[in-house]
């Protein structure tokens, strides 16, 4: 397992494989720190799952072969964390790069823009996994799902002014993941859906299967 | 929301509650505070979650003009807290009584036994919920699921001395909950299953609904 952020949505699922199942989590150690300072996510007895600290923009073995690196990415600290007083915030938010056999991977859930150094790694990469949070900047605002914008949330849009749609592009399969409920790719044949699959994009879902 | 633990089976599910929804969550002051020590359930903002403290044995107003009435059962405290040092460890295990109009219900998901209290409320109710972990003491042992017994884990056994089957009837219409995998209940046509329909229980199930 690699935790690429301590937010909810990325380490509640953790509470779901406890007990009796061996495996690694590896993950930055602020990010380790705060999940498991949780007292409830001691249910992943150490005697089972080993708990493997990682240091940003060094590579690092994980089975099978492959080589992970984890990156910082432009984002935000967890929701529940965002009222305290925090040391080195942009460990809280990370990519991870997986290379095998010349192959790569790319996996970046949020991204609240792209650096040089993360478009670098997107040109070079087989697959890439990009964060799908909007479609368009102030789409929850529009719908009354909410007060913030994407951005504000620490998630780049798809479209607009600096939208992830066009800023990536390179040989690599592209899909988009974490897409929130609002946003209008989720349809099949919406204009929206068939926007980003002109573009070479495809929206993730679960069971989705790859081999490079 | 009615907490009657703070086991992660108890609790977990309220991560995927979160944000924007408007409840109550009441819960002997031992199990709040225990969830809410976790920082990751900041995230139940106070502003839309209120937190309501019960006392053990003393009953309080629900919502639809329910009142309910939390009690103490017989049990051990959450896994992931077994090795700490703890005040009070009985309000961590609890049964929920619920009634309104003269009818009642019994929600007992954990009962290492049932002390005469209990045993009267069971023959007052009309449907009662009850720990249905495992249908025999030493079944995880036996199929090398675990090391421990039920009653080891808080959980009194369906069958064998002093089993739920036979221990609890009355008029009310019973159902078995809180089942474990390796308990054979859960084979519809099994000689186990057939038997607690023999003795007038069901078995519980996603979805269940009832009107009393």
């Amino acid at each position: 397992m690699v935790l690429t952020g301590a937010e909810v949505d990325q380490v509640a699922g953790l509470l779901s494989l406890r007990e009796r199942q061996d495996y690694s989590i590896h993950g930055v150690e602020r990010v380790l720190d705060t999940v498991f300072a949780n007292t409830l996510f001691s249910a992943l007895n150490p005697e089972s799952v080993s708990r493997k600290k990682v240091t940003l923009d060094q590579s690092f073995a994980l089975p099978g072969g492959v080589e992970g690196t984890m990156f910082a990415s432009p984002g935000k600290v967890p929701l529940y964390l965002e009222n305290a007083a925090l040391d080195r915030p942009e460990e809280f938010n990370t990519g991870l790069e997986l290379r095998k056999d010349g192959r790569s991977i790319l996996f970046v859930p949020g991204a609240a823009s792209i650096p040089p150094s993360m478009q670098a790694r997107t040109e070079s990469a087989d697959l890439i996994f990009f964060d799908g949070t909007l479609y368009t900047d102030d789409e929850m605002i529009r719908v009354s799902a909410g007060t913030k914008t994407g951005r504000r949330m620490g998630h780049m849009p798809i479209t607009g002014e600096g939208g992830s749609m066009k800023a990536i592009n390179g040989h690599a399969r592209r899909i988009y993941l974490h897409i929130n409920n609002t946003n209008p790719i989720l349809i099949d044949g919406s204009p929206e859906y068939l926007t980003v699959r002109a573009h070479g994009w495809d929206v993730g879902y679960d069971g989705m299967e790859f081999r490079l």
